[in-house]
């Protein structure tokens, strides 16, 4: 009927996504909170902070506060996010964290300009840069990514040849640099993406790379994230990034009410009950989601946690089976 | 790549699903006035209101002012919702309304016992009861729909030869009183449906009954809904129920934060962006969906009414597409 795989990895992105975003302060120890909750529900990869520029961003000036507080548990990843050399070595700095580097281009010049000043050779000179730093550093790259792939609130439709032009610049790129490509993330950044979009443009990448993973990163901003990450899975896409409780948002997108990412727990939710694994205990997940909410002090658009699981509906049936009806 | 219809048929059945669920008072103005909206969209089909017991749903008390207030729109047809022979009649009465009549039935027995205080074999009979009374009426019956079709909150999960059962005994109905079923409304009450369980039960429909037109009502309650409308889209379903800004839920599901249908104008947007024609002006539509959320004075869970088309923002970037980018 299709070829959905066997299992997923789903990476977390929520920490990170999530309280950049936030107006409100949100103190150091609750965010703390979140990743320690995250960690015990089986994802294998959690993003916990970004080393930006603390003037910029103000609601990441506690990274390293973050990074020393947390406690890593055996078994997962938890990386970070950084634009420049100075966030790279903060990162690294803390001696904590997994370092890896990505390769990541955007498919909108318009997107370029407004929000980082440079046209899109500018910027295949500025991923040159950023693959020199990695060397530097001794930072293994073995991902790319590319943004805005499915479409540009400043720039409209994005099209395949383009997507596939970027995928040829950055094998450039990476050959030039003497790195390995293994995995190629397409980020549908402002929410353009349709389910046959995402059918279109994996297609087409994997038809020319047979060989590369495939990585998606999907907004909710139209309501379509899960659908599309249905429409991936139907390819064959087994790597996912996900924010716990579908916290975040692009603070760049221009969006109002901009939702973030697609939900962690809707996300495992739909994969658990079509028999897809992810290793990851969603009763737990969901918990994660409430706390997540409760720290930040607003409805977040995660829906599993609102509604419930299948799988805790059907064992309090099971546990009520023996006449009356449960009181769900 | 998939076996999408051209042209879906999107069945607007807010101003009940939704007004029915609301705790507090609606005025009738008010819903009348989401109605009249909803006529100026395009959409071909509205459910404006139900005609039940005003004791046991008093926010429906007023379903004959509502019939009498809203202005019939040429080429809509206006459609009610009623449980017995008592409703019928007041439906009809109103002179106002396009009454068509419907066989259901529901696939979880426990469900029925709860909410109708009746077997599987009751219901059957009840079904008979309401087959002679549309006969009674002279009611067209061309139609008719298995509730809870992927899974019960009070029984767990429905299997698929449970809902072939169900089908079989809707056309021994039929046959009993000599009525001619063309539309089957599978109907995930609950949210229990994922998008590969959708394509497993039209598949199975289908296999038995290929001449059998097959519509989808979908609860979007665990986040599901949209993708499960593309599932159902990929295995050519072609008529949708939906709700106007997600208004609605079940009132008799137990849900704790239960979310209603999928939401309408979402649905026309994936319909938009994917080349499939709807004949709604999704514009407008999203006009409809911010006066329900005025009306009702709390969030309602739409995304694109949130977020905005694409199609807005592509008229955007043309119009400013000479030099500046535009502030979106």
């Amino acid at each position: 009927m299709s070829d959905l795989p066997k299992r997923v990895r789903i990476l977390e992105e929520g920490p990170r996504e999530g309280f950049q975003i936030e107006k409100g302060p949100i103190p150091t120890a609750r965010k703390i909170e979140l990743i320690d909750s995250l960690s015990e529900t089986g994802l294998e990869q959690i993003q916990i902070t970004s080393f930006v520029n603390p003037k910029a961003v103000p609601t990441m000036a506690d990274a390293e506060e973050v990074v020393n507080g947390f406690t890593r548990k055996p078994g997962v990843r938890y990386t970070a996010l950084w634009l420049n050399d100075k966030g790279l070595e903060r990162a690294i700095a803390t001696g904590k964290l997994d370092i890896r580097g990505s390769l990541s281009l955007t498919a909108s010049e318009k997107f370029l300009l407004r929000n980082q000043k440079r046209t899109l050779p500018q910027n295949l000179e500025a991923a040159r840069a950023i693959a020199d730093m990695f060397k530097h550093y001794s930072v293994t790259v073995d991902r790319a990514s590319i943004m805005a792939a499915f479409g540009c609130n400043f720039e409209g439709d994005i099209s395949v040849s383009r997507v596939l032009d970027m995928v040829d610049q950055i094998f450039d790129i990476a050959q030039e640099k003497n790195l390995t490509i293994k995995t190629l993330s397409l980020a549908d950044t402002m929410a353009w993406a349709t389910p046959l979009s995402i059918k279109r443009v994996v297609g087409a990448v994997r038809e020319k790379h047979p060989d590369l993973e495939i990585s998606l990163h999907l907004h909710d901003t139209r309501g379509m994230g899960i659908a599309n990450a249905y429409a991936g899975l139907e390819m064959g896409v087994s790597t996912f990034d996900a924010a716990v409780a579908g916290l975040g948002g692009c603070p760049f997108a221009a969006h109002a009410g901009a939702a973030g990412n697609v939900c962690t727990e809707d996300l495992v939710f739909m994969c658990d009950e079509m028999g897809i694994e992810t290793g990851i205990d969603l009763e737990k997940l969901v918990q994660s989601a409430l706390l997540a909410e409760e720290i930040v002090g607003h409805p977040l658009p995660g829906t599993v946690m609102k509604g419930g699981s299948l799988a805790a509906m059907r064992k309090k049936l099971t546990s009520t089976a023996h006449g009356n009806t449960p009181s769900l």
